[in-house]
């Protein structure tokens, strides 16, 4: 079977190695045609996934018109900034689009498979979303992860092609529940940096992440999510993923930032890290849903409106509440 | 206030650290009588709290008698195994005793406050439980804790005296829910351990924790618990803590167990590790509430039946399924 990955950063390289090993053709897109040769010449990825081989059956292109010559399906990994432009493209595609991508577009508010079902119209859409990181998973060591969309046969499709014994793919269908557990928990990444660049401890950072996937399922509700959907892989696995593990580049962006770093010196020495744009996004969405996400609040004035750090920690800190919530 | 704190391990003496803190006196317990001699020349707990000093209103003794003189509120520390010992001393008690212990009784299949309220009829009982290192809660870091009772006023009780800004004190009347939640994360770190001394990576752990939650839940709910309890501080919280903090002392039992140690080895050299009988107690209590706990299982088949460590992890990763629970 042939599979369109349009994106040919860490993520859509690393899905192209699990497809590739599940027999089937991967035809990766990329922008810039430079680092597409140079993986069509060493069959590495070497930027974004070092050391590992690209095995099986792949083609890496520059022209989208290739890539999307009767795939069976197309995986979406290009950030969430570019998502419209390249999705503005997919017009006549009749096929599956998946987004494995996690964000929110500021202007509009809408998640990544609302953008491709307004720029897409003849596709059904889906995402795939979960605890993963893009190099554990190219090494394939075992992970979990959910493919959603409304029609649940589009989801068990992406089950069918990507499932295999490392890489367990579940299904749901809810969608947006999966879109915004996954989006969301990058800004609280930021959140748990701050706390580790300033030595908050592990026990704190816990209470966090708990106090974070309440907020996180209050705004998903509102906006349609199933509350069960944040306990899953795509809500709570994942969140608690990003915060805790060194590996993450959103929690390292926190630490950054609290070292006294400028957030354009970190964004220009570090690969994407979507809970930037996420925050301000997230703080509009929640606005606009009059929904109450304090820590999301305080990511957003740190990033987007210049508050001092310690005033935003005691703010985060000293909120006083009778009950879990 | 006179607050009496039975057992000086690292937990009590910490939560003595919080309490001193605020105000009021503290009674340590212990039952042997040379730690705490020790402890009133030093002022430091110096095995189980390397370099914090005990500052404020302290006394330290290993006459259950003395401590048992007029407090206001008894917290009982001692490990799950002595517990009942212990708890037969406080028949007379009238006040309210809070159980911070960690464990189920594997011949009654009790939790620590129903033992508590089998062996002292006259008290109120409740449970203090959530993610907190001791170490990090006697340096005052900033962590959240909830206070359980089916009383509620004894909650609040709880909560006025060991609420400050650095320990953050919520409160519910979901016992038995804040029980079990605290007492089988436990478990689940061991099996968190074994993954991260085979190299399984973070993501891989953070599907463990997902599916973890889904089980303590089903179990905790069949027990009558309130299932939104898992998703609060003593569930979500405590298990995310347990399952990725390179402090955790029962996920590094497990992490020591996969490396070829011995499980007497590793008992002999560490302090207290409730992970291992809860395993046995939990396992014991599924089967009679006829839940299906595969993880907990795992680690039991391993720990008490000489299962293979390559078999259970084969075993835990291979289950499919279609849809997340």
């Amino acid at each position: 079977m042939r599979v369109a990955i349009l994106g040919a950063g860490a993520w859509g390289t690393a899905l192209g190695v699990i497809i590739s090993a599940n027999g089937h053709e991967v035809f990766l897109w990329g922008h810039r045609a430079e680092p597409l040769h140079k993986m069509q010449r060493t069959l590495r990825n070497e930027p974004y996934l070092p050391g590992i081989d690209l095995k099986g059956n792949w083609n890496f292109t520059s022209e989208i018109r290739d890539a999307l010559e009767k795939p069976e399906l197309v995986l979406m990994a290009v950030p969430s900034k570019g998502f419209r432009e390249v999705a503005m493209k997919l017009e006549q595609v009749e096929k599956p689009i998946v987004s494995v991508t996690k964000g929110i577009e500021y202007e509009s508010g809408m998640t990544m498979t609302q953008v491709l079902e307004s720029c897409a119209p003849k596709a059904s859409v889906g995402a795939l979303s979960g605890p993963t990181f893009a190099i554990e998973v190219a090494q394939h060591f075992p992970v979990a992860i959910v493919a959603a969309s409304r029609d649940e046969a589009i989801a068990r499709q992406v089950q069918a092609i990507l499932h295999r014994p490392t890489f367990r793919v579940y299904t749901t269908t809810d969608l947006i529940g999966v879109e915004l557990g996954g989006s969301l928990k990058n800004v609280i990444a930021l959140a748990a940096g701050l706390g580790d660049a300033l030595g908050f401890g592990d026990s704190s950072k816990a209470a966090l992440v708990t106090r974070a996937l309440a907020e996180i399922r209050r705004l998903g509700v509102a906006c349609g999510a199933q509350p069960e959907t944040f306990a899953g892989l795509s809500g709570l696995g994942d969140l608690t993923l990003t915060c805790f593990s060194p590996l993450s580049r959103n929690r390292r962006f926190g630490e950054r930032l609290a070292r006294g770093e400028s957030v354009e010196r970190i964004l220009a020495t570090s690969h994407i890290v979507e809970g930037y744009p996420t925050a301000r996004a997230a703080y509009k969405l929640a606005r606009k849903m009059n929904v109450q996400t304090p820590i999301i609040d305080e990511v957003y004035a740190l990033l987007y409106e210049g508050k001092n750090l310690r005033d935003s920690l005691r703010d985060l800190t000293t909120r006083e509440s009778k009950a879990e919530d």
